[in-house]
């Protein structure tokens, strides 16, 4: 079959097509009208910027737990508690992009008014890519900040074991001709995904990627991910902004911390994660005209896009740049999607009764 | 003479006669009472902490700029714009410390009415430690993030020279029983500093500190600083974050921007540097109550004391943790100063009019 081809799909995907599918899928699952919107638009828009490892691939994932009431598809997430700048969000065991963008927009309304907010969700689960929700803020003008704990798999220097989840950090700047700076990082040097390639094709990995048996760096990766835990980011850094990461999201919100999070992917389908998250919005036009500060930041983009280059390298480029063009490049084109992305949307479209290859065009 | 040894000073000095110390020698440069006794607190505390390289050591080079007009010593920070949760303060070229104090105080102020709050500062100078302006929320029972640019001296993947300042970043939680989960980390890998040592003894370096003349990794410390860069940590996380704490710092408060930034080192010392500077409260008792929170906090710190550790390592720590301890000591015995502290201190005591011997009592 040429759609399980390691090439990926024979040709592209639209971004409508895709959206329609996801949808269709959510709907499937008893989610309403606008929150199957609102997860296809999350899960799409990240298949577009090229981030395939977050975006519909996870949709069969969902459909999983939306069916065993790990996630609950008429699920009201509900501010809970708030102040002028802040507010805290239980996410009722909602898709975790409805509830995280429920979070973002409680955040960019509030900081409208006082130039700064914070939203900590707590009853949430896996909410996808970072970046999306921090995007949110700066296309309504305003610095985003998102991150999000999850199930322990990184270890702390001196750990033998994981002891936070990769907790991934984004923000994003409003940048006028150069769209956004962002940033969408996981606090492990690198994902458990990229190890377990290695030992699949039989590859070792360097050296600060993986702690094996006896709590110290390993270049193999055969016991991975049964034995050992990914390493930090930077060593104490990506331990330390993770712990951060745990405070805002887990300790301050009431959700899950580290061992209480659940996994969406291997415990009981049936039992809520119980996932935290923290959304901050900033907003610029309360501080400086917008048009200032945009201008100051499109001047900081062009420096660096002069900056003297590196033998052999092309161009030097911000934070979320390449994420742009592809994007850009989707909505002409449409999305190629990786032969996994759509073997994982042929089981979504069985479990939500679509046909793939009408749906997608296929 | 002994003072002058590589194993520091002959006895451990006292947190209060280094503190009279400083405070002297501001006060000598023009200082108020007030504003001296802030910027002793900060430096002397930051070298309790054991973080030589941002205490007392650089009490000589404030000075410079204080007799220069690089740094104003009868400087008046002050609020020029400021809503519920916000606040840009012009720091009118003041000992950073002043300035950073009174920046992180009004966001104290304001996080206990809003719940969070974000102060911009511009036109500051050299801030010293991060740590110290997050500590400062969270003894109040509040969480504090505070960040700062700097000339730039770092990398961005794929550049020749340096693009972003070390821009540090910082933040404390209040953790009860064990004081405060503290991070204070520099953007770039490794300090300057480490770099120009092993060139000092002739050694190689590990291949992810610095790039060197073509903009590629190199093992070879003999060139820096002339040429090369630092690279940035976690390469291009630690960009990122140098992005972000530009934004947040010197975008949206209108300081100097990387080349922008002066060098309160290097730099015609009548100049101020246009440093700028962020920070952050978070009002933890707003959203739940404190004790609960603490008890959260206490309660992960536990378990990651208690977790498995890697062969060889006695203790798991929290970020911070050594810091306190260091603290703790110092407050008891007194401060161990490195001898390039105090050959740094015996300028600063010519400078001020001070006999070093007399007041430290070494």
């Amino acid at each position: 079959m040429s759609m399980n081809d390691s090439d990926g799909s024979p040709h592209p995907v639209s971004i409508d097509s895709l959206h329609a599918f996801t949808k269709t899928a959510f709907l499937s699952a008893g989610l309403s009208e606008a929150d199957a919107a609102v997860g296809a638009d999350v899960l799409v828009t990240t298949d577009a910027w090229g981030i395939f490892t977050h975006g519909t691939k996870n949709v069969k994932g969902y459909l999983r737990l939306l069916r065993a009431g790990g996630l609950r598809p008429q699920g009201k997430p509900k501010i809970v508690a708030e102040g002028p700048a802040w507010a805290i969000v239980d996410g009722d065991a909602s898709l975790g992009m409805v509830t995280s963008v429920i979070a973002m927009q409680t955040a960019i309304a509030k900081a409208k008014t006082a130039g700064i907010a914070y939203v900590g969700v707590r009853n949430s689960s896996h909410y996808g890519a970072a970046g999306y929700y921090s995007w949110l803020a700066a296309r309504a003008g305003l610095i985003g900040l998102s991150m999000s704990n999850d199930i322990p798999s990184v270890a702390a220097p001196g750990s033998r074991g994981a002891i936070t989840g990769s907790n991934p950090l984004s923000y994003a700047v409003p940048a006028g001709k150069h769209r956004t700076v962002a940033l969408d990082m996981s606090t492990a040097t690198v994902a458990g995904g990229k190890v377990y390639a290695a030992r699949t094709r039989g590859e070792s990995i360097p050296g600060n990627w993986l702690i094996g048996a006896d709590g110290h760096p390993t270049t193999d990766p055969s016991g991975y991910p049964e034995v050992g835990a990914l390493q930090p980011a930077a060593a104490h850094k990506g331990y330390g902004l993770a712990l951060l990461i745990e405070t805002l999201a887990g300790l301050l919100t009431g959700a899950g911390v580290t061992r209480q999070v659940g996994s969406w992917l291997w415990d009981d389908p049936a039992r809520p994660t119980n996932h935290g998250a923290a959304f901050i919005a900033i907003d610029v036009n309360a501080m400086a005209p917008l048009a200032d500060f945009v201008r100051r930041t499109e001047a900081l983009v062009d420096e660096i896009h002069r900056a003297p280059r590196a033998d052999g390298v092309d161009q030097i480029r911000v934070p979320g740049e390449i994420e742009w063009e592809k994007l850009a490049r989707a909505e002409v084109e449409g999305i190629s999607l990786p032969s996994d992305v759509i073997a994982s949307l042929r089981e979504a479209a069985t479990l939500s009764g679509q046909n793939l290859e009408q749906t997608l065009g296929l």
